[in-house]
């Protein structure tokens, strides 16, 4: 029995392709450049053709399985759908049927925050966990529930939308369309929007280009430098996220709760004041039953471990595949 | 095969025993003064005598299974836990032992909300249905979620509160002690306060007599003849609950939502608005996705029935048992 699968993370600039041990390491890694590909035939065999590197390379003449995260990934057809935003290819493309016929072994796509959850229960902190939540933070906010170690997809295959369940009514005007989504007060661009308005607060003038320029990793560094403005900027973070993953405890009482990506490097600067806003909010039942915790994914590697996570997730769910 | 089954459900006033055919007819019923019982072994010797008299009454030697709802019923362990609150016995009351070593069938217990949900799955508008979430709108807002036909537990047993969910932050005092849960403004008590409160704006000045003695009923049967204030009243209810359903929908992506208890029967007075305000605040990626319906058990007999429909649940689970 080999020991290696591959986790391809699919986005709409790069595309990530990694050589995964069974013991989560990513052993060998290549990139595409997925805006140059308008065809998914070409796409698929640029990747299929990475694969193939990628084995040659370490001499393996099989894999385990392999695994794709992709936004807008659908599960129940293995296939990124045609006219998916952000993506150069307008094709729907059919991963499961052709990985799978090139390589002859179990395939599964996900979108990207199912994939992280996996990702975690198969290489990180939820080993031995049944049920948690994982949240992505990013530009956006997703996130993968977990059940009895299975991923919530529910009737349409989209479940897990927390980043767009309404914590501030009439509040942030979303890209969505609507108001008072979590995403706009606990995502990169929602802290960066909390930094300005506590600036205002503290009577500090921002000009135009400080404004533009600013990210949420400097907010982050302040906060952790101890700079009053990005503590009050994270304090907010921590008080809708506190609220919202206390409702999300109410719905699904998970045992664990993962925040993962770049605001996160804030470290205790988004912990400290999560767990206050958290407990604050927890209804009595669910007291000291929940984990509010990072992910012991390396930033770096997560995608690609969350995508190969589903292969092997997929090897379980079909036996005589392998 | 015999076609009847126990369905149980324990208030802390009354007990009601129902015998209920395959079919979801409640045959025939007792009632037990919960509140007389102070120990345990009484209180099951009573409903077993009880499930007797149903038996003889209808020549039965043999049922099929037996199903308890009740509030902070656990499921995992069959019983209701000691020092229950509004509940006189103040043992744990294992019911699943005793009841099934005397019956010698399968026994299912859980709490009133979820059994009200298998009930809708087994004898109303869910029998063709994987995913669906019942909301129990009474003098509290209770939910059973449904996730593969299965109820979702979640690891503490405890999961689907989403009456506790909290849809306005630094809104109305809940009992729970937190302010601007969901059930605050939509259940029986909530939607009283929303009239007061829209009688207050509408320049209408109530005695503290009308006040104390303001029931839902009232205030549902006003909205229906067209009362401005009642129509207000529910406007303010629904605008609260289409938030924290569009929410739900978000989580757990379910192909329809039902709703039962006393403030259902305001209708349409409740389902229009509602409707709209779920729609406005559903994430586009549900639109027409998920049905929102008042349940098809009769109301006097739901209780009943979904008690019932757990023990049925419970042979399938269980296929040894019979």
């Amino acid at each position: 029995m080999n020991h290696y699968s591959i986790g391809i993370d699919i986005g709409g600039t790069n595309t990530d392709i990694g050589l995964v041990s069974t013991s989560g390491q990513v052993v060998s890694r290549r990139r595409l450049p997925t805006a140059n590909y308008l065809r998914a035939t070409e796409f698929m065999q640029a990747i299929g053709d990475a694969i193939g590197q990628l084995m040659d390379e370490h001499s393996l003449t099989d894999i385990r399985s392999i695994g794709i995260g992709a936004p807008n990934g659908n599960p129940q057809t293995g296939s990124i759908e045609a006219n998916t935003p952000n993506l150069s290819i307008k094709e729907r493309i059919p991963f499961l049927e052709v990985l799978g016929n090139r390589f002859h072994v179990p395939v599964a796509l996900d979108n990207d925050a199912n994939a992280a959850a996996i990702g975690e229960m198969i290489y990180g902190g939820a080993k031995s966990l049944q049920h948690f939540i994982m949240l992505t933070m990013g530009t956006g906010i997703g996130s993968g529930i977990v059940i009895n170690r299975q991923i919530l997809h529910g009737s349409t295959g989209t479940a897990g939308e927390l980043g767009h369940t309404i914590v501030q009514p009439d509040g942030r005007l979303c890209g969505c369309g609507r108001k008072g989504c979590l995403e706009m007060y606990a995502s990169a661009r929602g802290i960066c929007q909390n930094y300005v308005e506590a600036a205002q607060a503290h009577g500090k003038v921002l000009s135009e280009k400080e404004i533009r320029t600013l990210t949420c990793q400097m907010v982050g560094e302040a906060a952790l430098a101890g700079d009053p403005i990005a503590m009050a900027a994270y304090d907010t973070t921590a008080r809708w996220l506190g609220i919202a993953l206390a409702n999300a405890v109410a719905f699904s009482a998970p045992e664990a709760i993962f925040l993962m990506g770049g605001p996160t490097r804030a470290g205790e600067a988004l912990m400290t004041p999560l767990k206050h806003f958290f407990e604050e909010n927890l209804l009595f039942l669910y007291k000291d039953t929940v984990q509010l915790r990072f992910s012991e994914l390396n930033l770096n590697e997560a995608a690609i471990l969350g995508a190969a996570a589903l292969g092997e997730a997929a090897i379980s769910a079909a036996p005589h595949a392998q």
